[in-house]
């Protein structure tokens, strides 16, 4: 059974360099988004689990996961803290006529609720138009259309997509935001970093790595620059089969792992993406979407994982291994998104009995 | 969205008559047992749902719902309450030979979970023997020995099961510690209220009225006796078309009506109750059995509740209505286990769609 009161109240400090005890040269720029995003984002709990733990370690490295819980987030995942930090660095002149972005996912809901919250701190309206593909989940539609998103929709292809918001772009004079590839967005999507490594610390267990999905590359560059220079190890987590998405992370995922920030990438199944689900929902009672449960997956038997934990071991310098105190190590996950619905489970886990 | 980050965290300092403002005749048993059982239990999250407040709320009366997250509790449900105060009052002359029950459900894992934290601490095992009939689920099964109960199976009949206990109580000297009718488990869940009370008055919104499953019947008189006098109401909840638990749970749910300290109890059919646990699910996060759902469906739109909950402004008094100050009212919901698994939601879930 996991433990819950983990985490400090939303009235929190800011974090300084000082509570971080970092000090290297890329935390800057990722603390002063995290105090531009903090009043609008929950400071999500840290959640642990004793039998995913067990599952986790080697017969000879004990392993603590630390599960940072961003499908407890604002719209039920962390990409809101992206979308957030966008809009807040941008001018009341620029934010006149309004964001746009092209998504079916989980970013258009957070770019929607951002412009949202942000015309109330402005004290103007702030139109988000969405371009989603018309074959969209009728549930996301739902979702960004009720935190106030004006939709536009498209055929699938990106070619197609991409003419609609140029077209609304023009048309609106709204200013564009993506989903990924946007230096706002990565910095506002690395904070949850700061937190998972700050919250783990006070729980005790100083993390040694974290395990978050490529997904579209955002959030794991994001984490992988803010814990640059802190010793904790980055790694992505991405499905063997991939979607289109899963494909455009990887090739991010590997951009980012060939300038040595990520440490690897590992890919798992769509069996062990589903048990891992399973074990977060049965064991720990929170949701998780598929895609958000890939770290888990990876973390509780990914191929070339727990090889990898091992040589943790075996190239750790005395001085590591005095500081450790023969403790086992502490892997933060993160558990992205829980935007799913019941329906798409019957659907999921109906079919695997057939 | 809901938001998290709400509950204090277990350093938090314990009840007093003063900090929980209460001052009656009832309270000192609760604050006791409290005080025991702290150590050794989660203080579960309180949740809040926009969505799911305004679900509750009558075009007259703006609701917010309170949600205190017991699914998040040790073994997942509100039962490693009772079993963990029950045990804390035997001596350890009476705890030598063990303790023992009959349970298909929440209370086998509970109680078998307290014994083993007891042996902690008393500094000698204390075995939790478990009566479960023989047609009890394999994840039931599995669970309660995965918390050290030894496990002995009997028909399903009540006479069959009582006969079962009865011989493992000759053979052993084990202390008999009842799911339900036992005054130390009545205090144990009656704690719950305790927490939720100063929770959400914490959180700004002061309880005007506890929504509980009446589930055996403990839980529910536990609650409604540490609110007397508090002046929040209480009601109980419960499947219309029931198992034998939720008879029996009705029963000893009109007992207590009787008595008066029970306002109320509100009936739901399965399609509300289904409805209900897919929205805690979908829009909290959380999972939730369906029997905890209960209260849920109730507060949503159970028959005469809403009727029930514009009746407390027509019946306010100046004073009250003062003291309200124009506010809607504080509706604490228990969720009162997650003790469920995916194939079950796919067999409640899938079924519907037939």
């Amino acid at each position: 059974m996991h433990s819950f009161p983990t985490s400090s109240p939303p009235s929190a400090p800011p974090f300084t360099k000082q509570t971080l005890e970092i000090t290297h040269s890329y935390i800057s720029p990722f603390l002063s988004a995290h105090a531009l995003i903090t009043p609008h984002i929950h400071r999500t709990p840290v959640l642990t689990s004793t039998t995913l733990s067990a599952l986790a370690s080697t017969p000879t490295t004990p392993i603590t996961l630390l599960f940072k819980a961003e499908n407890l987030q604002k719209i039920g995942a962390f990409k809101i803290r992206g979308a957030t930090h966008a809009i807040a660095r941008l001018s009341d002149e620029q934010l006149r006529n309004g964001v746009v972005t092209h998504s079916s996912g989980n970013h258009a809901q957070a770019l929607a609720l951002a412009a949202r919250t942000a015309s109330q701190t402005r004290g103007f309206p702030i139109p988000a138009y969405i371009i989603m593909p018309h074959i969209s989940t009728p549930s996301k539609i739902a979702a960004t259309r009720s935190y106030g998103g004006i939709l536009t929709f498209s055929g699938p292809t990106s070619t197609e997509r991409e003419a609609a918001t140029a077209e609304v772009q023009a048309r609106t004079g709204a200013a564009y935001i993506p989903p990924y590839d946007h230096g706002d967005i990565i910095l506002g999507q690395g904070t949850m970093a700061l937190e998972l490594q700050a919250q783990a610390a006070e729980l005790g267990y100083p993390l040694d790595a974290i395990v978050a999905p490529c997904g579209g590359g955002g959030m794991l560059s994001g984490v992988a620059i803010a814990c640059e220079g802190t010793g904790v190890r980055v790694y992505g987590a991405e499905p063997r089969e991939g979607a289109d998405d899963a494909a455009r992370g990887l090739e991010e995922g590997r951009r980012v792992e060939k300038v040595g920030l990520v440490k690897g990438v590992f890919t798992v199944g769509e069996e062990e993406i589903l048990g891992a689900m399973g074990l977060v929902v049965e064991r720990m009672k929170v949701l998780v979407e598929p895609s958000g449960a890939v770290p888990v997956a990876v973390v509780l038997g990914g191929e070339g994982w727990k090889e990898e934990v091992e040589r943790w071991a075996a190239e750790e310098g005395e001085e590591a291994r005095a500081r450790r105190g023969g403790r086992g190590y502490n892997v933060g996950v993160v558990l992205s998104g829980g935007n799913t619905t019941i329906e798409k489970i019957v659907e999921l886990f109906g079919k695997k009995k057939e």
